[in-house]
């Protein structure tokens, strides 16, 4: 396996590569470049969150060459936990994380006064940085100039530099381009998560960001390879939650360039990807994790666990791809 | 106008009417059958909640012979209120309503846990019933088995009958016409608010749940008359905050069968309640609020006030049906 | 039951009463309100036009007291025939139907010209007005400056009044409340089909319309009765190929106020309709057909007939409404 | 710029590469791999094929390194062509096009039987193969098994390879996975377009046919080279009508491992790409071709000329990415 020595060199040797036109700025911002597991939240039969098993999970997770571990994304089922247990949660990954592993928080709320609050809590909590979803409930206002107020707020008041976090199959909402551009101006937003796929629109954005020190990372493992063919400097992937080590050597792949074997890891992640996404959802991931020694257990309610059949198909989904 | 006795008296005689098929059941559920607001919060300069303006329009709302008042629902901004908020709005207005007069409060959160623990605080913080709306951060997994044990959870646990509440604008989910009609059975859930405006849907609801002691109310005042045509009982409606008598007014022609006159008055009803709801949202809202003589003021952010265009075309959309 | 001539008169008082505010008009636009089929188009085995049995549906169609047929909408496969079959069916059904019966045959296509030649040459085939569906394909730039555009140069030819035709669940594609306002000044424009089932811009369309001699008809039994509260004049109800007795009998339900008749009517149509229409298709409507009398027969090719269980679904549509 | 002999002993080589594992298939399908501009179709201002100006753009795109050309795609307005023209214009592309260019013709339509037939018709017309895009009218009824039936067909009988041809944003409909996996077996369907843009879904087809001759197209510039990084074998791009060397230079970087230089190409051509189709359409398409001295003219209506503001929009499109 690859060390992770080695695949820093890489990371920096591309993030210098790749931020070269950036000279104008004189303090440069937090480089988020590489691979992170949006952690599962592991929870007891009575569905109270299991640290325990978090810890041990975090003990495996350790050893993997992440660039860092993001908390409460989509995947911690963070709308399902309380404020106070989102921070707890937070503050026991950062004592168990490496230093050197960074620490995204996700601090989205619905309201801004409410995500400014969360927001400081994760800092105060050991956040490195955090990961913002759009609100989303009142959908149809929530147009670029509602957006910006909202993460210009946010960004100004946050301790930790804020990643931007689109997911249109969660939020029905895209962060739209225009507003990403406008925000990667600010000096403490230093990237964008789009989980959305639409390639074109990541090759977009990451071309109308070029003159600023703005880092796209690619929500999900099912169309990493193709967003680090268009210049994503990494990615959020669920899937790294069951097959870590894979998706990072999905990452070296693309970044010393050796597209054909990344093409053929590429191909075999995509079935168990969406398996553990779009297509189940965090049941599964969970079940997944399970088979692949790490803890899931259950799911919170209305989170449901998987009918028979399902659990069956999501079997033949990593199967049949050379994973079990 | 109409008189609160004469009005009371109608909606009973249609209540018995529309319920005489059910004559297995010994005890009837709650009869929610009426018109209702779906108040607005109002709030200070600060974003912070203002109960004394609060008090106000509830002394105003008092007076409108609605059936009751809905407490949280989307106009109420419920998802941008702190938990605290959410029970303690709710206290201040069963202080001012009179007993009279229902009040339903939105106690819907993402988890399951979250929603039965909100049940319990709105009952004890004086609700006489719960509006439910559907978890939906998840929502590709949200379907009917889901759905199904979510809301027979919620039931199981509330102190006071539970009425669902599927608002597809907001939450992009409908709730499915098989989970409607399997939870209509729970003895403890009344009734449906169904603000997706599919008349079709209301109609094969009120159908397959006629053998069953449950109420449909329409979420707007947009098809109010279709709604009722089709067998519903009531309507939640926004525009009632702005125009409550008049929304009486339309729920009197159609309860005693002046359905030309209905017929006119909803016709003036529509574009002013496209504008307060789907069109420019809870800004415009409580904008015409201040039109009418309440208080609406601004809304929380990132919800943004109304662009000058915007309310130009509001105003129109009031004043071009004779309503300002 | 009820009849025909019966019916009429009702048609004609409601018809009065309802246009009474255009007294402007010196010559008024053709009195389109009723309840039409939208006749299925019948193959033989070999998927060629069955004119014999075409006839013979004919023929029993003639007995039911509608206002006329609908030749080519969705329901008759008319993507699925030739330019030369589209008018010679319609030249069959013209030698076949009584002079009293309206008949209205689609003649849209995608372009302007091909609408325009197709309109024409309806005409000559006997069509007493045409029902034009909105052009989709490049829906992206069907704005309502592009079917305004469109609409115009087909009605400035038409030698026969025209109608509207709005039905988003084959299109994707509404035509803008805006455009039908814009639309419905044009003397040669008569009405508007509308089969998205929207209830509310039902409402508004009639409203905004109240002051031309402008008709709007129910694209589907499933809102018929709800169409009618709010200023429908009738309807093209695919589920009147099949119930067209029942069909009539609730319009005039609700012409002569018989609401709470018209309701349980209604109610027992919803989901027989929804299964001929959105749910199974074509293909269950000509199945349909069988079970009542008429002829149906196969689909043309890429449409399929239903599976068993699809069928057996079908069966208990019609037969838990007491219809089989 | 490139040579055309250079182009082509890249693309061989890439062919034979990525086809390598395809052994036990004895006859190997027609390569179809390399770029292809989807031709737009000029009109006169009366709206008549304008045969003069497509000769002399065709006399331009022949000194291009195009693989061929797709005649009748979205692009060529063949839903506004009658079945004479479209077989005319085959005729006449075939009459000017180099034979060592392949001709691909659309030769979809909405019934199983009109698209045989007119599969017929453009083969004799001198097609080389034939893309058929998906029926879409009865979407909802366009499954898997309806979908596969037709291709199957169709291919069974076409003198010609078939190429499916999925395009969500105009049909509403994508080709679903499986049917795509199914159709790949069939002798004589050589490959799939896919205009839809999912990156993920475009690597999985890859995947999953890689043990069959089986070759996918981008159907954008847009997202042509991240299409090439999962293994598509080229492009059928709008854009290459009026930057025809640049797209065919994008996949030559592409072929031979150059992805920095790719990525700076292929980030340049976004823009001006959205702009010639899901932004304006094919009004801008030909507006861009007349900059770049081809002739484009109008368009059929109802599609309309680009307003002003659009106009300078899509000139911008271009020169802020150093086009114009």
């Amino acid at each position: 396996m690859f060390s992770f020595r080695a695949l820093k060199k890489y990371r920096r040797g591309v993030a210098i590569l790749w931020k070269r036109t950036n000279t104008q700025n004189t303090t440069r911002k937090l480089d988020i470049g590489g691979i992170y597991p949006p952690i599962a939240t592991p929870f007891t039969e009575k569905e109270e969150v299991d640290y325990q098993k978090l810890d041990e999970n975090l003990q495996k997770y350790s050893k993997i060459p992440f660039k860092g571990l993001v908390v409460q994304g989509s995947n911690g089922e963070y709308p399902y936990l309380s404020v106070d247990e989102r921070l707890e949660v937070v503050r026991r990954v950062r004592c168990i994380l490496p230093s050197s592993m960074l620490l995204m928080a996700g601090s989205g709320c619905e309201s801004t006064r409410a995500t400014v609050h969360m927001t400081e809590g994760m800092a105060q909590a050991g956040a490195d940085a955090v990961l913002v979803v759009t609100p989303c409930f009142y959908g149809g206002r929530m147009n670029s100039q509602a957006l910006i107020h909202h993460y210009t707020k946010v960004a100004d008041a946050s301790p930790v530099p804020v990643v931007l976090y689109s997911v249109p199959g969660n939020t029905g909402l895209e962060l739209p381009v225009d507003a990403v551009i406008s925000l990667s101006q600010h000096p403490n937003i230093v990237g964008l998560k789009d989980s959305g796929g639409d390639i074109t629109r990541i090759g977009l954005i990451i071309h109308k960001t070029r003159l600023e020190d703005f880092q796209v990372l690619a929500g999900s493992a099912g169309f990493l390879m193709a967003a680090y063919s268009v210049g994503a400097v990494g990615g959020v992937c669920a899937l790294a939650n069951v097959l870590g080590e894979e998706v990072c050597d999905l990452e070296r792949l693309c970044l010393i360039g050796h597209w054909d074997k990344a093409r053929e890891l590429q191909h075999r992640l995509i079935e168990p990807n969406t398996a553990v996404t779009r297509k189940y959802g965090v049941a599964a991931l969970k079940q997944a994790m399970e088979w692949f020694g790490y803890h899931g257990g259950a799911t919170r309610s209305p989170l449901q666990p998987l009918l028979h059949t399902e659990l069956q198909q999501l079997r033949m989904d990593f199967s049949s791809n050379g994973w079990l």
